[in-house]
Formats: structure tokens, sequence, C-alpha cells
């Protein structure tokens, strides 16, 4: 068992947290936010590491790795302190990089993606260490903690996550269970947990035709017909209609173009652009097959088309109910009196690539306001979201003291 | 009957069109085009009217009346000056405005499109005029002829041939029958004369969606599959089989636009636009009633869309085979040897505004080189065309006179 009095008082999460929005951080910008973290996890005893990834054509980014502990196993919080940008300051009620608390709730960009998840774990991780006088080779010490933490989500995410857990593992930097704290609530803290995500799988298809005039049409060969009967294809049939933990699979056509100023002129090619968002019954390439098969079927001999995959599609991931589910599961509704709904719905995220490594789910703050201006996160959620976290450390540490 | 015996040589064609073709007459330009001829013409004893045409937001033009004769009937020619640009002339094999003759062909802007066939007419116009000393009140005059020529025929077609004729109608100007001296001949001079030539209507659809997510398509309306659905309907029918006179009606989209360059993003509109090209089993009312019908039908309650006419659609026109027809067809295959087709198709001209007014038939050079680099007529073509035109006039009095 760990100690159980902190020889010091407890971190308090909504200063972390407006320390962070006070940082620009908008990617691929540091901002200040992962200096600051550094020398917070540094002080209580983590060994950090700010990792700085390179890639041809995007910028570079900083990332930090901090453990506190040497011994198995090590309980990973991930997350990102990059923020999408404030868009016209001027719509905001306060600025969105002061922080500003106004009647109990915290106003700024990244408050809720994820700023304030990252406050709260780091709040959490900084009272565990506390509780082992700042020693990572205390002798009570059940394992490790740790915080994988990028400034390349909202970007491209190429700099981040994924190029980070490799470079984890060339070190042999083993980490054995995942929380990313990304905004998984809905309408109250503690209503969603998401075990999964659909994966998402991006192409564009151009139709081929032949250029003319629109009064001698046997003369030219109007792809966008073809485009038609293509996409009606595409969307015919559903791909799959879901399973214990998925929803079916969706494909959406997301523009069609072909940018032809003229009304008496035939254009020579149209152009689609489509994302399915796909559940664990498909991987990108078996869905990449399927698509394929059903434009060459419409298509016959008749139509001449392009389909292109866009380079970076993302699998989907599931941590299937179990140990670790349900002990974050208890944790949540221990603290907060609710049972979360299991999810997989959604966007991707970095658990994509997380879920290689190790089991990894997603809890974090309610998101409504997340992206949008005016984004905001109450007091007391972020204070309730730390409780969590220690919650889910103290559960995870003692089902292994056991 | 005329006198047969000209007293004095036979105007030159060639010269007359290598000069048009050195007035850079682009549209809304004159370029010098119908000052030449208004000269050209008054000396040989026709009155002129040069008619400034305006319009708001339209550039204004200049247009050109002139009439040999007081006395009916009046047969007239119509034609245009105005050219399109010429695109970059240093891909020209000639200077697009020089009119440069080599190996028996003359290039330049317009040679075929249709200062060729305006020289023609003008040709056959000076030599009839000549033929009765030059004296519009000659006592052996059969009748008048006149020559209606815009300088907007190629660009918005408003400030020309229409207005050109409500001018003559206000000043109780009669034209009898006419001949539009478009290039309609296909392979050789005199194998296709157009009788009517096909109406036109252009639209532009629009299907309202909800912007959103693709992570969350519940909560967004994609407007695309709507779209598809809606095209689909409107190509599900022919319009037409056609008829004895003309092919069937034909609708083409042209464009099909939606604009998003996110593979996230639900979009929250698609545009389409599509030109039809009918026959005279429509009217542009009648038809856009049945396209509304066809959208209206798929779309059902669940569909959102707005449907928009352009403004200028043109009516279809045809002059029925008859007297006329056989008096044109008849020069032609007297003096070319060929029967021509009696055609119906291709794209609109300003014969349908002309047919409000009188009869009229459509003839002119070999057509392929119209609007593009090189554009070029031979000039044995310019003067068979003349020949033809000289031979129609004679046909037409000489029916009269008996
Ligand atoms: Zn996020
Ligand atoms: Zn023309």
């Amino acid at each position: 068992m760990i100690a159980t009095a902190p020889s010091q008082p407890p971190a308090d999460p909504i200063d972390i947290l407006r320390t962070l929005i006070r940082c620009p951080s908008v990617t691929p910008a540091e901002g200040g936010a992962l200096a600051y973290l550094d020398a917070l996890l540094s002080n209580a005893g983590f060994s950090t590491h700010r990792v700085t990834l390179t890639s041809p054509d995007t910028p570079d980014v900083e990332n930090l790795y901090a453990r506190f502990g040497t011994r198995g196993p090590n309980l990973c919080f991930a997350g990102h302190t990059d923020v999408v940008p404030p868009g016209d300051a001027a719509q905001w009620r306060f600025p969105p990089f002061e922080g500003a608390i106004h009647e109990g709730v915290i106003y700024g960009r990244g408050a809720v993606d994820m700023k304030g998840g990252v406050a709260a774990f780091i709040a959490a991780g900084l009272d565990f260490a506390g509780a082992h006088g700042h020693d990572p080779d205390h002798a009570e010490l059940p394992g490790s903690i740790s915080f994988l933490i990028t400034g390349d989500e909202e970007g491209p995410a190429i700099n981040g996550t994924e190029k980070l857990l490799r470079w984890l593992a060339d070190r042999d930097e083993r980490i054995d269970h995942c929380v990313l704290g990304e905004p998984t609530s809905r309408v109250e803290l503690g209503d969603m947990v998401k075990i999964g995500r659909r994966g998402s799988l991006s192409a564009t298809l151009t139709v081929l035709g032949k250029q003319g005039h629109v009064g001698y049409p046997h003369l030219a060969e109007n792809p966008i017909p073809g485009m038609v009967k293509l996409l009606a294809a595409l969307k015919a049939e559903p791909l799959d209609g879901g399973n214990a933990h998925f929803q079916a699979s969706n494909l959406e056509i997301v523009s069609v173009d072909v940018g032809n100023p003229a009304f008496n002129v035939i254009p020579a090619e149209a152009r689609a652009r489509f994302n399915i968002r796909f559940n664990d019954l498909w991987t990108p390439e078996t869905l990449a097959a399927e698509i394929s098969r059903r434009l060459s079927a419409a298509a016959g001999n008749e139509l001449r088309y392009a389909l292109a995959f866009e380079p970076r599609s993302s699998d989907s991931f599931l941590t299937a109910p179990g140990e670790f589910v349900d002990l974050v599961v208890a944790a949540i509704a221990q603290t907060t009196g609710r049972q979360p709904e299991l999810s997989t719905t959604g966007g991707t995220s970095d658990a994509r690539f997380i879920k290689d490594f190790c089991p990894v789910i997603e809890f974090g703050l309610v998101g409504t306001s997340m992206h949008a201006v005016d984004e905001a996160t109450p007091v007391n959620e972020v204070a309730a979201l730390t409780r969590v976290f220690a919650e889910v450390i103290a559960r995870y540490f003692a089902a292994r003291g056991r």
C-alpha cells in the first residue's frame, strides 16, 4: 500500500491549467507549455525527456515524456498541449490565452481539449510522487507513473505520439496501460469513456471524360453522369451492420468538384472525395479492396476513373471490456457517481497509435466547447477529473500490490 | 429580269475578307469592320444605318443595317463581324489579324466565323447593286437586298441582333426572308444547311444540408447523396425522342461543385449546373416545368433544394422545308454540286431572334477551325460561297419576278 498522507499540500490542477492556457501553444508551437511541465515534473522527482521530432515537409515538434519510478508496471497518462487556433480573438468573452475564471468557469483555448485533462493527470501524478517523498526509488513505490505529452495532435500528427512511442520502444521503455485524457464526457463528467475508436480512410475519385461543347455531346464524354453512378454505387449498400462494440461503418462523400464555369462546355473530368469511418470489422486494406470492388463493378468497361487513397489512414482500436476497463469505470463511478457508457463513437485520436503498444482507454472532460470560441470548463469539473485520475492510480497499484 | 452584264468588274470577296480580318473586332470592339462595310455599301448605293445599342452592365455595341432598294420583298443577309479573342497570338502560324494567304488558304481570326460569310454576301450584294447601276430606285429592281450585321454575337448578345431587329420593327422596316451566313458546312461547302436550331436552357441546382464532422454524421446532413439522387433523376428518362426535324433534346450536367477542402467535414451544400439543348417539342417554360417536376418527385419531402434558371434561355427555331428552303437548297446544289443535309444540330445562333420576324436559314463555310488557333478558310471556298449567295439572290427575285 502507498502512503496515504502526503507530506505537502496537494497539487492544484486549476493553477496548472491556467498556466498552460497562458502558453500560446497553437500547433506546432510549444508555447512554453512543455517547458513548464518539464520543470514542474523534474522538481517532483520525475525523470523527463524533451523529444524534438522532425520529418520532411512538416514543422519540427517538441514532445515530452516523463516518468516517476523505475519499476513496472508503468501506468501512462497521454495527452497533448497543442491547441487549435483561437480564430478571431475579439469574439471571445475572455482572451483565449489568459485563463480567466468567471463564475466558477475557466475560459481559454485548450481548456477542454485538452489542457484541462493534462492539468488533471499531472496534478494526480504530482500527488502520487509527493506521497512517495518525490523519490522515484522509494521502497514502497508499487510501479511507475508516466506522462506522454505531444505537441502535434491537432496538426498533421506526424511528429507526435506515433513517433514518440517508437522513440520509447527504441529505448526499451515499456508502458503497460494507458489513459488518454481527451474530452470524452458528453453532458456530465463521467457519463462516457471511449474504449475504442473507429478507423478513418480517405480517398479521391476522379472520373475521366472528354471535353466538348454541349451542342455536340456525341463528340464529348461527360464524366458527371459516370460520377453520379459511381457515387451512388459507393453508397448503395451499408458497409456493415456494426457489432457489439461499434456502430456501423460509415462512408461520407465530403466533396464533388468539377470547377467548370461555362454552361456550354462539357467538362473533361470530375473529382469526388470521401471519408470512411470504419469499425474493427475492417482494416484499411480490406476496406480499400471493398471500395475498389464496388467502383469496378459499377464502372464496368464503360467508365474511366482513378481512385487514390490518402496516404495516412488510421486504423480502428478497441480495448475490449475486461480488467483494465473495469478498473477505470469503477474509479469514475466511485468519484462521480455515474456509470459511464462504453463508447467507440466520434473521431480519431492518438489512441490509434497507443493501441499498438498497450491497452488504452480515453477519459476526460465534457467536450462540448472544444475547438469553439469561448472554450471553457468548470473549475469543479477539472478538480473532479483530478480525483478520478488519482483514483485510477490508486486502484491500478492496489490491484497489483495485492 | 435583272440586267445580266454588270457595268464593272465583280466585287472581290477575298479582298473584303482580308480587309475585315485586319480589323481587330474582338467583341465588343468594332475594330473598324463596320465602318469599312458602311463606306463600301454607301458608295454602292445602299442606305446604311450605324446603330449603337446600349444596356446597363454591358458594353455599348455598334451594329450595321444597310439596304439596297425601297420596295419589297426584302431579302436580308445576316451576320456578325465580331470575333472571339485569338488566344496566344504566338501560337498562330500567321498573325491572327493579318489575313495572310498561304497556298490558297486565308488565315485569321474570324476567317470562318464569320467574316468569310459576311465578305461573301457583301460581295454578292455589291454585284446585285452594280447590276442595277448602284441605283436603289432602278426601274427593274425586283425588291430589296439588306444586310443585318451585328458586333455582339460572340459576346452577351444583348446589344446585337435581337435589339437591332426591334429597332427595325420600330421603324416599320420589314424583312421578308433571311439567310444567316454562319459556318454550317461540315466537310465540304454545301454539305449542310441549318433549317433550325435547338433551344438552350440553363439552371443551377443547390441541395441544402447541414455542416458537421464526419465522425458525427447523425448531427449533420450531407447534401451530396441528395445531389446524386437528384442528378440521377434528371438523367433517368430521355426528355423526348426527337421528331422529323430535330434530334432528341439533351440535358448535360456541366458542373458539380462543393468546394470542401477537408476530409473530416460534411459540407453544408452542393451545387450543380446543367444545360439543356431542346427541340421544338418544348418551350423554355414547358421544359422548366418538366425539370421542376422531376426534381420535386425525386426529392419527396426529404431533400431541401433550390433550382434557379438562368435568365437568358433561348428558344428553338425551325424553318420547315418548303419554298424558301427549296430555293436555298437549289442554289447550293447548282453552285456546289452537293445536296445539303437539312440540319437542326449544334449550338444556338442569332437565328433564334430572327425567326420571330421572318423565315431564316443558315448557310456558310466549313466550320471546323472556328474559334481555334489558325482559323482559316480556302480562297476557293469563299469564292464559291459568294456564288451561292448570288444564286440565292437571283432565284429569290426570279421566283418573285414571274
Ligand atoms: Zn484533443
Ligand atoms: Zn458566328
